[in-house]
């Protein structure tokens, strides 16, 4: 189930790319889409000193941020061209400092629902291969549709 | 109680102010400490093109990461020397889209305990000197003990 | 503002009183209406050794039975008639041991929004009239039109 | 993995059964312990009028008191006797009525640390044997040591 076999449809992971690469605290955190998934979304960002707190762990806001990235995208994988998500809330429990070469997040559609859609939030930091749970979380989500056409 | 004239001690206010000089994310965001008061910190950031969202809205990762530094020194006020905290989890709904001049997050002590302290997260826009309320949050976070004597 | 010299129109006040009637839970656990101001509402609850978890405590369960009703209904004190309110999700800190005479639950819209609201939630215990927080929260609540006239 | 064939230990079972048979509000809402295993527990709760809100359906605290509960015991699960949880904060979201024949609530155990545990909380509504998701939370725990030999 999470052999990353599975691929989003050409012109979702398109979409979904276009979309990413439109956001400057992505771009910031020095994130990128690993995988684009039906329903599932990984991103990673490579540990970097410039965005630790005070004992030179990754900040929680960083932690959080490409989490609330990959759970948005991973419900945008299901909506058709034109919808867009906005996060309402999460929830997110810090569980490790988070350190390694690399963090993952993986953002997982629990329901996808007309209105509303609801996430699960993992990170892993990655430390020579090596996958560790550093936070997990819970994420609501509203859609709405652009008025443009785009 | 919230006019801005309460201060924390001298000695308190230069121990978190130089612990959060130490969070490389608060540089990168370009946030600063506002006002130092026991049990309630204001963190400010202006608006910056870096961290916003594909829609051009700051990101709920930014907007989240300056209320969890907010809540997290809020608490640590209340604590001697040689105390530290670590968020334990937060949970955040953003109402509004974070537009605005500068962000302003407010986090505030509800409880604070001898292991766990419990803090409420405001963050809001601020157009012209007119605030409104963009985030609100709720976060739980444990006190440790640095081991050394820093 | 917190005198509860505020009340909702007496015809919002019938409304939710009669809807709270309907709930079988709120019966169950023995709680009532306080008090219903517009977009706040405070329920009350005797304590009952039916209600307690195995140290002899109010349920946590109990505890954010009375709360996620309470926001629930101060959100519906904001719509006209015909408007529902269901709960999205809400995320509640049980701060000390839910003891005392009664608890009271009080939820306090922090914004009316077309289609999504956010409550905060606050439980207080009282024994011997006075109050101690026992547990925060915050809530989501969707607003639904009852499809009939009812 | 959720085929029911892995069991915890047999005191550990009777320790828990013992404990989850002195909360008055699982006895009041006719729920009971249906599977341990150990870091997951399972309760079931029979439909019944008695624990729903205005619309028929089950209210979201009842639906909530058996998610936290069997978070709490999965906790508990990991622990030697002696040791106790109680529930820090829990955020849930309330995905579908819960409607069925029964509520089936598991908790899972994704951290078990020295203070802090985080659990998983799914409840699925039970049709004809059918299970669909209706609510989904996550949860933290503390840990703590009665102070007695009991």
């Amino acid at each position: 189930m999470d052999d990353g076999s599975d691929q989003a449809a050409p012109d979702v992971q398109a979409r979904i790319r276009d979309s990413f690469g439109r956001q400057g605290l992505m771009r910031l955190l020095g994130a990128r889409m690993d995988h684009i998934a039906p329903g599932r979304v990984h991103i990673v960002r490579p540990s970097r000193p410039e965005v630790t707190q005070q004992h030179g762990y990754v900040h929680a806001g960083a932690t959080s941020a490409i989490a609330d990235s990959a759970g948005g995208y991973a419900a945008l994988t299901l909506f058709p061209e034109g919808a867009e998500v906005l996060t309402v809330e999460y929830k997110i429990n810090l569980l490790a400092p988070a350190s390694g070469d690399h963090l993952e997040a993986v953002g997982t559609v629990r329901r996808s629902g007309r209105t509303l859609s609801v996430c699960q939030l993992d990170v892993f930091g990655v430390r020579e291969g090596k996958r560790s749970l550093v936070a997990t979380g819970q994420q609501t989500l509203i859609r709405v549709t652009t008025s443009s056409g785009h």
